[in-house]
């Protein structure tokens, strides 16, 4: 039998691929500190369980397909707190901020249409976009240039017919990038000039370690109707097993486009609906306890690397993620064999191997992403395991 | 902005789209039985409860791209004992039945290709092929028939170069049908001549009210590795809101092309699949009593509307709705009217329109889909509404 080409093209994930041989090793009784993945270990608020336990219905029932009312009105509340001013009809929620993208990129791509998108890019958007058969046309960015943004002529050089969107993480996965107001506006030019829609992936809005203000796509109000933002209480509240995310936008027609994706589907899951609203209850004291403690992760991990011979990275300004190039040919390589031939202590390390966060051939082979989503302690650990492995690594 | 074409096409939802009429009448103070959605009254299991509020991790984390393992395990023991002996890599958990049948239609079919699917079927089955540009071909069944498929040959004669796969929804969903062995034989042997998969939706196995004994098509040997089962506990244990469903399968490539697209999603939420894990230890009492209830209600639904003068239905012998032909040309005004002008003691009902259950343009508008799921007097209440809506309509 043959299946669909986009099927085979749709790339597995970089992130979740190598979980057997970590879990190989975990069988082994090693003890693996799971970098490869952004699964924060801070604690969920209470609210969220508590709210699952106070539901007292006899019938687990389907909602909307717009998602709970209960829910969607936190969400208006937050983004109007945040000065991005939204109705009700602006919100889809979602089964994370999964379904919003792969939703999004099925909006917007017909086969052969372009997307662009800074290279490295969060993974999946690589396979919603194969899903919907578009093609990625990458700006590269760099960690000597802070990955920051090439001049606006530059990205307007990459315009085609057949450009549909730009697709952003801010603040970004994997590299941590903060962009400027003033890199949002040149997008915002191209956009209008180029008749696009700008998709903004901004589920780590709270993980910024700046001082300076962050600037939401959502600020920029020239561009109200071209913006779609994908959001999700994953990192925000961590809790990334709940699967609720949303799409946000004040263009018309693509919402109305959107539930009908939505409808299709049911609902989102209804309990976790429930959870979710009372985790926009948490307060603010949470989230900046978070950030606080997470900007001190990000320096114990930014510089331990820094500190080992051959290791090249960028201090990020946000997310919670490090995108380093190691001494090594094939990271992906390496990253497997720490996993089944190394281990200092009885401890090792897992990471996600650099080439998938690029569409460009060649580029990431001697990178990883590391998130730093782990207890201090373990992150200084991961970094002695990882100074050891590529003293000793005979790749 | 032009969006994609796909997302015009996609039909919006002919279950939900009436539902704004339905909240207005309901916001007038008028009561409405919601004959529209397959939302059962059934009581969930409260065993889902106990092990959602037995949780006692601090973190909500991700799960298992694959689903977890507990409720893997449960739904492998399940099939090993209706006879359809899995292993762990045969399944993958999904958000709902749909999750997994988007997935299938993405997985089978490229721009152009064909999905033969029995009409009238469920709708979302038009959105998922129009999501991965594939188009229906449809094999026309009729009440007079039973549902029943036509003759071996007939259905030969729908297959092009271009067509991929079956898709069958058994009981089915909106007919009641519930296919023979022999009809299902025929099947195979075209699926084989053919080289196609075929895709059962088997998502009211439970809901089978004859007493010859059901056949899944996971019980053909012939086709082990041909077909893909989409399954959800949404019916069964009356957690439509819970949205954990299924894909299952022997074909080996088929499953690691789907694992791809589970990944790029992350996982399906995890306490949902806590609960559902537990459903699965539910007492066969459950199911029985629940079978017996629905054929009731069946029978009540179905005696009423033979009583209506010009209504032409089927007795269904399985799932749990009635498709009945109205003596209206056009069922979706007709259904408007009823929420909107139409009220018996400030009561009314919902129906979802027929057109949208059908690919073949022009069949299906007098037609409505009742769902009988709900309480035996609610349905009688039902029946003298829409008797009495259809003696005075005016349309």
């Amino acid at each position: 039998m043959q299946f669909s080409k986009r099927s085979y093209v749709l790339p597995a994930s970089p992130i979740r691929k190598l979980e057997p041989y970590l879990e190989e090793a975990l069988s082994r009784g090693v003890k693996v500190y799971p970098l490869h993945i952004g699964q924060p270990d801070v604690e969920t608020p209470k609210g969220y369980f508590e709210a699952l336990k106070a539901y007292n219905g006899k019938v687990l029932s389907y909602g909307r397909s717009q998602g709970e009312l209960k829910l969607i009105d936190k969400i208006v509340e937050y983004y109007n707190n945040i000065k991005i001013p939204l109705e009700r009809k602006d919100v889809l929620i979602t089964n994370g901020g999964s379904e919003a993208l792969h939703y999004a990129m099925l909006i917007v791509c017909d086969p052969g249409d372009e997307v662009i998108i800074p290279e490295p890019f969060y993974p999946s958007y690589a396979a919603f976009i194969a899903s919907a058969l578009g093609n990625i046309v990458p700006i590269t960015t760099k960690a000597e240039d802070g990955f920051h943004l090439p001049a606006k002529d530059e990205i307007a050089k990459l315009i085609t017919s057949r450009t549909k969107a730009i697709l952003i993480s801010n603040p970004g996965n994997p590299t941590g990038i903060v962009y400027s107001r003033e890199e949002l506006e040149s997008l915002a030019d191209i956009a209008i000039q180029n008749n696009l829609i700008i998709i903004a992936d901004e589920v780590y809005r709270e993980f910024v370690y700046m001082d300076s203000p962050y600037t939401s796509l959502g600020h920029i109000d020239r561009i109200r109707d071209r913006v779609v933002i994908v959001d999700s209480i994953s990192k925000r509240y961590s809790a990334c097993g709940a699967r609720i995310g949303c799409l946000v936008s004040k263009n018309e027609e693509f919402m109305s486009l959107a539930l009908k994706y939505c409808q299709s589907r049911g609902c989102p899951p209804l309990l976790e609906q429930l959870g979710a609203a009372a985790l926009y209850d948490t307060p603010i004291s949470y989230i900046r306890k978070v950030n606080k403690e997470y900007r001190e992760r990000r320096d114990i991990l930014f510089e331990g690397l820094k500190s080992i011979p051959g290791v090249i990275c960028k201090q990020p300004d946000g997310a919670f993620y490090i995108m380093a190039k190691l001494p090594v040919l094939d990271a992906e390589k390496f990253v497997i064999w720490m996993l089944q031939d190394f281990a200092l202590d009885d401890e090792t390390i897992s990471a996600a191997p650099g080439e998938g966060f690029y569409a460009t051939p060649g580029l990431g082979k001697s990178e990883i992403r590391m998130s730093y989503a782990l207890q201090k302690e373990d992150l200084k650990k991961a970094v002695r395991i990882l100074a050891e492995a590529l003293s000793v690594y005979p790749g």
